[in-house]
């Protein structure tokens, strides 16, 4: 990063800027076409869980959802961070036994769950977290189903063992998905561990907004003339597939209080939204046809992106009245100290605020 | 912040940088000589919890420490951002007893505590936290006993109700030492509120460098002819008195695990260092009689201004074998995911990191 990128959000406190977010943006049609854009949008991050979705069309593409009766919840839990709540870990062990298998087969690691209330209720009931407790839980769920579907009559349990490194088979259909649907050229792109152990590839914004224009239009998820027409379809179904999902249960895709649930609960199907760790968001706008992506130079906490994302979809989205106030209000948040009193403000920088 | 700051921090990822943290710091003399620096040390900015040593200073000096006997581990926690573990909480009951009040006398608001292992230990037993718990209560407490101090014969409940307001008796003493040991003129600065409702003013990093290298000295903490030699003296013992005390007793500071806590239980005396909310560090270096002051642009988490105190506290003391190791670490950490993996580093920038 040797030049620097704008300022997309600020903290106010006394009248002054106290501190400042730095970051990146572009808003891509399913064309490939670049519609507006910030920042350096070349340099190749990584997503995080932002990508969750696009890692979930190879469980609705290959039939395995189908195959194994996921809900819509069970659907939008496979695109989730979720907080750990019961509905989350419940909806997790559920994908996991219709497909016939349990929770020992989630190579995610456990973590306390991230809503600090369920953390402190499970502590009251003596209880402690297990792999379903972990935000991942339910994308993890849906790689075992799809591990279970691929490995046919054969032995599923000895077939997944290992589902989370690159060259496990599953792990490769997740990663051609992702391929297909931006267009990047993963086999040259960096390679990290991500928190829950799969790997994750750095991907230009540009790359990512315009993976979520086609989920956005189901179009160009699977390009080329290799593609078969079935399996074209098949992408644009799953495409909508998970987007009403995600749509019909937004409580799952993140959980109380959380900015993805509460987008998607007032807006539906107009916004899907999805977080990723160290300041990334990505956004399908379906009735627009585009895709948002956003990164955050300094990472590694949500609330720059959240105000940056709800600033772009201000001005992207054609809302009005309490839609609309809703929107902007989450583009400039109070800062509220422990004793209840307002302290300042968090919001996205002036440029992305004002109407386009 | 027009122009940019320079890179401090980055976080490593799968063989690139996956986010960067851009800031400023100073390293300053007692007698006011800039040492070296990066960034913009001129832009006013809030220290928050980073000055309470100085905000901690009238307590000292006014006599009230002596009067209701406050012990090194009570002193060390009227500076102190802690964790709410057992002993701060009792330790600032304790104080507020000695003072001849108790709990309702704190104006902090209550919050869960910050360490995650005691909120749960707390849920399990069916506790709820009071202002005790707030990470300012020792800070206040010493307020609070400051306060009963200057109440003298009269009603001490009443003097002090009000006395997070900028122009109370108490907050006016603290805000003068203030003013004094960071000579910076407040009358003229931003003011906001702080997360514990006290006032909070905008300071260049320069003279909040300029304070710690006084309370790394003594010298100059109440400059000027209209100081009688009496008060000064006062000001000299009172941070010594401080220095000593957060040195002897590092767990009341912070708490488990917290990087204050962890380097003064190592380097003890060497080094005075307190962390403040967005991404504010400033240490005091006796040995050196030199004071430092960071602030992260990002501000909003720790990551960030920790690795690059350490970086900073590597290259100027004089350290040797373990410790020199172990300093070094600070500077360099890893980051695991949910299964224990080191899936990366957080490095202070090499700038930082080489020998001065």
């Amino acid at each position: 990063m040797h030049t620097s990128n704008p300022i997309l959000a600020q903290a106010w406190r006394g009248g002054i800027v106290e501190s400042a977010h730095r970051g990146a943006w572009a808003v891509v049609d399913a064309d490939g076409t670049l519609h507006s854009s910030a920042g350096d949008i070349h340099r190749p991050i990584f997503p995080r869980s932002a990508v969750k979705v696009l890692q979930a069309l190879p469980l609705v593409e290959s039939g395995a959802a189908e195959r194994y009766g996921l809900t819509d919840a069970q659907l939008a839990l496979a695109c989730a961070s979720h907080g750990g709540e019961p509905a989350h870990t419940t909806g997790a062990a559920a994908m996991l036994a219709q497909a016939g298998v349990d929770v020992q087969a989630l190579e995610c690691g456990a973590h306390w769950p991230y809503r600090d209330v369920t953390q402190r209720e499970m502590a009251a009931r003596g209880e402690t977290p297990t792999a379903l407790h972990n935000n991942c839980s339910g994308k993890h769920s849906g790689f075992v189903c799809l591990g279970c579907h691929m490995a046919g009559s054969g032995d599923a349990r000895g077939f997944l063992r290992g589902y989370v490194q690159p060259q496990h088979p599953v792990m490769r259909e997740v990663t051609a998905a992702l391929q297909a649907s931006t267009g990047y050229d993963l086999a040259d792109a960096a390679v990290g561990t991500d928190g829950c152990s799969i790997p994750t590839y750095a991907i230009p914004l540009r790359h990512l907004a315009l993976a979520y224009a086609r989920v956005a239009t189901g179009q160009g998820l699977r390009p080329g003339h290799a593609a078969a027409a079935q399996r074209l379809r098949a992408a644009v179904a799953a495409a909508q597939r998970l987007r009403q999902a995600v749509a019909r249960a937004p409580q799952m895709v993140a959980g109380t209080g959380r900015l993805d649930t509460r987008l998607m609960q007032r807006l539906g199907e107009r916004v899907f939204c999805k977080v990723g760790a160290e300041g990334v968001y990505c956004a399908a706008l379906p009735t627009l046809g585009l895709g948002i992506a956003v990164k955050m130079d300094d990472g590694n906490n949500a609330r720059a992106c959240e105000v940056v994302l709800a600033g772009l979809l201000a001005r992207l989205l054609p809302l009005e009245g309490d839609d609309a106030a809703f929107v902007r209000g989450l583009a400039d948040v109070p800062l509220v100290n422990w004793n209840g009193i307002e302290v300042g403000r968090l919001r996205a920088s002036d440029a992305l605020r004002t109407a386009a």
